[in-house]
C-alpha cells in the first residue's frame, strides 16, 4: 500500500519542473552577477585585465575592480575597506582565524562549522567547547576555561538556522578576541560588525547569489593578525595568492545588489513559506519533528528573526534522511541532509547530536533551505510526495517507531 | 638631448596599440575557456548547478564538471585523477606542501617563490637553502643538511626562466620527498610527474590561459599528506572548502586545449622572438645585460629548452627597473620588474640577489614575458622606445655608470 502510494506520487511529481530547496548549500547566481562576470571574462579574454599586483595599466584595471568590490562588501557589513581580506571562502577564513591563535586558549561552540571545529582542535593550545540547548542556542556560561584568547561562535547555524547571541560574548569574555562565522546569516540578517562587537567575522559570496570560491574575512583594525597563506604581499600582506578580479567582481555585484534591494523584512515571505512547510510536515506526516525553532517569527521593532527565515530542519522517525533526499531528488526536488559540507559522510550530524543527543533523530533529518525565489508551489510540490516517501521508508524500516534507540 | 629623444619616442609609440609582455604574471583567457565559463555561469544562474558536494542532481552535475576537469588536468601532467587536488592557486599549494612537513627538515632553493620560501621558513623544523649559480641553476650538492624529509625546488624560475634539474634531486636525496613548483614551467615545458620523479608538484590555471583562483597540487599516491585547510570532506578530505565548478571548468578547458594543441616545439617561435629581443637589447642599449641565459635554445631530440622560451630578464645599469616599467606602461607596453607577486615591494628581487649578489643589477631589472600571441611587431615596439627610456634614466641617475656598487 505504502509502495503504491509512493509510486503514484513520484510519477505525478516527476512530470513537473524542478524545485531547488538547497539555497543554504549554494544559491543560484543573481542575473546582475552573471552579467558582470560575463563582462569581466570578456576583458580577461581580450587581455584588458592583467595581474592585479602588476604596476601597469592592465594591472591597475584589475586592481580597481578588486578595490571597488572590497568597498561594496565592506559597506554591507559596516566595515572599512581595509578591514576586509578576500579569501577563497569560509573554510579558509575559519582556518585563518583559529591559526592566528595557534597554541593559545580557544573557546568554540559545539555546533560550529567543521572547518572551524577541526582547525581549532588542531591548532589551539587549549580548547573549550560550549554546549548548546535543544534549539541550538549556545550556553555561554558553561565553560571552565577562563581567559581564552579567542572565542568563536557562528552568527547563525547552517543546519538549524538558530541565531546565536553574539553581542553577549563580549560581555562574558571581556578580554578575549571574538570571532563569528556569519556565512549562513549573511544576506538573511542585518550584519553590522561594530554593533556585534566582533574582532573577526567571515562571509561567503555564494550564499547571497555571488560566485563560489570567494569570501571575505573582516579583521577589526588593531586586532591580532597573522597570515595563514604566507609569502605574498597581496591583501596588504595578509593573504598570499594571485588576486581574483573575476570572482571579486561577482562578489561586489552581489553586495551592491543587496545594498540596493535587501531588507530583513523582505524575508518575511520566505519565513512564511518555511513556517507553512513546518506546519504541514507536523500535521501531515506521522512521527515527524522539527529541529530547532518550529516557527520563525519576525521582530518588527528590531528588524530581526528568532531563527533564520530560510532554513527548516525536520526529522522523520525510522526514515533515513539520505533515502528521503534521494527519493525527493528522483522527483526533481533538491534538499540536503545536514549540510552539504558533510554530505557523503556516514557520521550523524554533530549539530543534531549536540542539540538532541539522539543519533536516530540526526540520521533521519532533512534540511530544507529556501530562497527569495521560492514559491508556495514549491512547498506544495514537496508536500505532494514527502508524506508517501516517509511512509514508505517507515514501512520497510527495521527500527520500530516509538522505540528509537538513543 | 636624451629627454627630447624620449619625448619623441613616447609620442610615437603611444599612438599605436597596446603590447602585453607580462604573460608570466597572468595570461589572457583562451577563447575556448571564456566560452566554457560563460556557459557554466549561465548554468549557475539558472540553478542547474548546485553545490558539488550535495547528493542531488544539481550537485551531481557540478560534481561531474569538477571530475571532468580533474581528469583533463591529470592527463596533461601524466598523473592519475585521484592524485590531483584543486587548490585556490600556487601560493596555497606551496603552503600546503611545506605544512605537511611542519617541524621537519626541509631543503629549498634560494630562488623559490616567496610563498614557498616564507612558508618553509615558518613551518620547517630545520631549513637548508641551496644556493644557485650565476644563471640561477641550483647547486644541489651545497648543503650540510643530510636526510631532509622534504626537498623543494621549482621546475623553472618565474623571474629568470631558468630550468632546474629536478630529475637529479631524487638521486641526491634518495630518502626525501621531492616537491617542485611548476607554476611557470606549466604550458611551456612538457611535464610528466612520473618522469620527473617528484612526490608533489603544483601548477596554476591562469598561467596557461585558464582563470586565476584555481591551481592543482599533484600528490603521488602513497606520499605523506596532511590537509592545510582542514575541516571538510571535499577533494577526498584533502582540502576543505566549497568546490568550484566555474573555475574548474575553465581550468579543464585550458588543459583540454593544451592537450589538443600544445607542443614544446610550438614555443620555438616565441623563443626566437625572446632571443631577438635579447640581442637587440645588448646591441642597441649601452650598459645592458641579460640575467640568466642570453639565448634560449631548443633541444630537438629531447623536445626541451635550456631556459623557458617565454621569459627574458634584462638589467640596465643606473636605470631603475620600476621607472623603466612606468615609462613603458605610459606608451602602452606592459612588462614587470621581477615578479608580479613581489610588485610594489621595494626590496631587490631575492632571485637576482641570489644569482648576481648585486643590488644595483637587481634594482635595474625588467622581466619581459611573451605568449604564443606575441609578434615581431611587439618586439619592435619595445625597441622603439626602450633605448630612449634607458638613456634618459641613465642621464638623470646619480649612479655613475661603471661604478655601480655591490
Amino acid at each position: 500500500m505504502a509502495s503504491e502510494n509512493l509510486a503514484a506520487a513520484l510519477e505525478d511529481s516527476t512530470r513537473q519542473g524542478r524545485v531547488y530547496l538547497d539555497y543554504a548549500a549554494t544559491s543560484p547566481l543573481l542575473p546582475c552577477v552573471e552579467q558582470r562576470m560575463v563582462n569581466v571574462l570578456h576583458e580577461l579574454g581580450t587581455g584588458v585585465l592583467g595581474n592585479a599586483s602588476a604596476l601597469h595599466s592592465p594591472g591597475h584595471l584589475a586592481h580597481e575592480i578588486l578595490e571597488h568590490a572590497r568597498a561594496s562588501v565592506a559597506r554591507l557589513i559596516g566595515a572599512e575597506p581595509d578591514e576586509i581580506i578576500f579569501t577563497s571562502g569560509g573554510s579558509e577564513a575559519n582556518n585563518t582565524v583559529t591559526n592566528i591563535f595557534a597554541g593559545q586558549t580557544q573557546i568554540v561552540s559545539a555546533i560550529e562549522h567543521p572547518s572551524l571545529l577541526e582547525s581549532a582542535r588542531q591548532r589551539s593550545g587549549k580548547l573549550g567547547v560550549l554546549p548548546v540547548d535543544e534549539k541550538g542556542r549556545v550556553k555561554i556560561r558553561e565553560t571552565k576555561l577562563t581567559k581564552p584568547q579567542l572565542v568563536s561562535v557562528m552568527l547563525a547555524n547552517n543546519e538549524l538556522g538558530t541565531i546565536e547571541p553574539i553581542e553577549e560574548l563580549r560581555r562574558h569574555f571581556p578580554s578575549a578576541c571574538i570571532h563569528s562565522d556569519a556565512t549562513q546569516a549573511f544576506g538573511k540578517l542585518k550584519i553590522n560588525v561594530k554593533d556585534l562587537g566582533v574582532d573577526y567575522l567571515n562571509i561567503s559570496a555564494h550564499k547571497i547569489g555571488g560566485p563560489a570560491g570567494i569570501g571575505a574575512l573582516y579583521v577589526r583594525r588593531g586586532a591580532p593578525y597573522h597570515p595563514f597563506i604566507v609569502g605574498g604581499h597581496q591583501e596588504q600582506k595578509r593573504r598570499a595568492g594571485t588576486s581574483n578580479p573575476l570572482l571579486a567582481a561577482g562578489f561586489g555585484a552581489a553586495a551592491d545588489w543587496a545594498w540596493d534591494n535587501w531588507s530583513c523584512r523582505r524575508f518575511v515571505s520566505v519565513a512564511n513559506l518555511r513556517n507553512l512547510l513546518a506546519s504541514r510536515i507536523l500535521r501531515e506526516i506521522a512521527h515527524s519533528s522539527i529541529n530547532g525553532f518550529e516557527q520563525c517569527i519576525y521582530d518588527k521593532e528590531n528588524q530581526s528573526y528568532n531563527t533564520l527565515p530560510n532554513i527548516l530542519n525536520a526529522s522523520f522517525q525510522a526514515a533515513e534522511g539520505e533515502s528521503i533526499q534521494l527519493y525527493l531528488d528522483a522527483t526533481g526536488i533538491a534538499v540536503s541532509t545536514g549540510s552539504a559540507c558533510a554530505a557523503g559522510d556516514t557520521k550523524p550530524s554533530h549539530v543534531l547530536m549536540a542539540t538532541t543527543g539522539d543519533a536516530e533523530v540526526a540520521h533521519s533529518s532533512i534540511r530544507f533551505s529556501l530562497g527569495l525565489d521560492t514559491t508556495k508551489d514549491d512547498i506544495d510540490r514537496v508536500m505532494q510526495v514527502l508524506p508517501s516517501i516517509v511512509q514508505y521508508l517507515q514501512s520497510i524500516s527495521t527500527i520500530k517507531i516509538g522505540e528509537a534507540s538513543k
